[in-house]
């Protein structure tokens, strides 16, 4: 049993420590630990961040990639004996735009997968709203995307956290 | 009357929610409720954007285009039974820098025409200070002047709040 | 003696006014004023730029360059009647990259630095990482290490404290 604890945002910047602060908050729950991992390795430096964060995360953890289909691996891992943590849906909002999804259906979907999931889940996101405008339509884009995604699940889950320089501020 | 609310600034990302935001915020309150946009349209991309945003605050706003004479627009529009929004100051110094205007002076102006407008003023202002150094002198202009009005109009309102996956932290 | 304050973390955006509360901070404890300045001028702009904030600092400041032996500094000026501003470990970390010093050597110094420092250290940081994925591989790094670093020193200090346009969130 993962305890009392529902769904839980946690919000940063790059190297924010976020992704930690998350692992960190499902370790403290009982239950088996499975990490969605959103993110596909198109280069070395990704494999290599890749690599060294699953090494990072230790022995307890189970690791799924899911950079399409986060909705069905949430709603085909979470059981009442099961904490997910899904890491990141920025890298996911940059998934389904290369792939040319329809982003509100899909994260209409997330949405539904999180509330229908019967263990808690833990998300992590970007913030990547907070520098000078992009110069390219298709950055503009990502940001709107992943910014209108963060909108939904922040909605949905019971509680939210910013994350800065590896501390927590309360959103919800 | 508006009621006892005083002026509100509302601080936030892109896609943060924070435009959605001020307007519940202006929604609560009583009387005509008048939106002042910041917002040109030099492009299709920015008249779809400004259409989209003026189906969704519905029939009870009136919208004022104020791109540059802001301080004017507050002092004529704000009285006691008006609520005031302005959306968003971060355009308007944008416009303020392709107009050439001296913006330490219209800072000035904003700043005293909030302090002296009969009804409540909520604005919304973006922080653009939070990703990477912009590679253009321009771009750091623009993150410095955005900056300072930020600074300016927080110091002169009497609630601040910043605005996070469509969730608030008060600063002030 | 500068009081029972302990060391304190100020981290913000560009333009955010954090330089201006870390002097504040500074200037209501009692003792000598040490600022360290971490900024190198290499062109005008920043010439323009250092020598304004010196002005604005006013005479009660000594001024003292710490462009990449930062820790060595704060060992050195430290006192149990002193208060020392680092301002800031952004440029720091863009130093030891032009410089490609070494990173996690010496953050660890700093860290160290501060935790054996004799008087209060007031440390002004910038949170580069909310904004899009930089284009180019060392933006990228630096952005690495920029958070990196801003973990590491958040970890070593009794507080720290977000500012949004001039205004503080406690994080610590």
């Amino acid at each position: 049993m993962s305890g009392a604890i529902g769904h839980l945002l946690v919000l940063g910047g790059a190297r924010s420590g976020k992704s930690r602060f998350a692992q960190g908050r499902a370790e403290i729950l009982t239950g088996e630990l499975v990490y969605l991992a959103t993110a596909q390795a198109f280069d070395d430096e990704m494999r290599e961040r890749i690599a060294l964060h699953r090494v990072d995360r230790g022995p307890r953890w189970s690791t799924v990639e899911a950079p399409l289909e986060l909705a069905e691996a949430i709603t085909s891992y979470s059981t009442p004996e099961t904490v997910v943590l899904v890491d990141c849906l920025t890298l996911w909002a940059s998934n389904l735009l290369l792939a040319e999804r329809d982003t509100a259906a899909a994260t209409e979907g997330l949405v539904h997968a999180v509330l229908s999931a019967r263990g808690p889940v833990i998300l992590v996101a970007n913030e990547v709203g907070l520098g000078i405008v992009p110069d390219n339509a298709l950055a503009r884009r990502f940001r709107d995307v992943a910014g209108k995604i963060n909108q939904e699940v922040a909605r949905a889950v019971d509680s939210a956290i910013f994350i800065a320089a590896g501390l927590p501020i309360s959103l919800k």
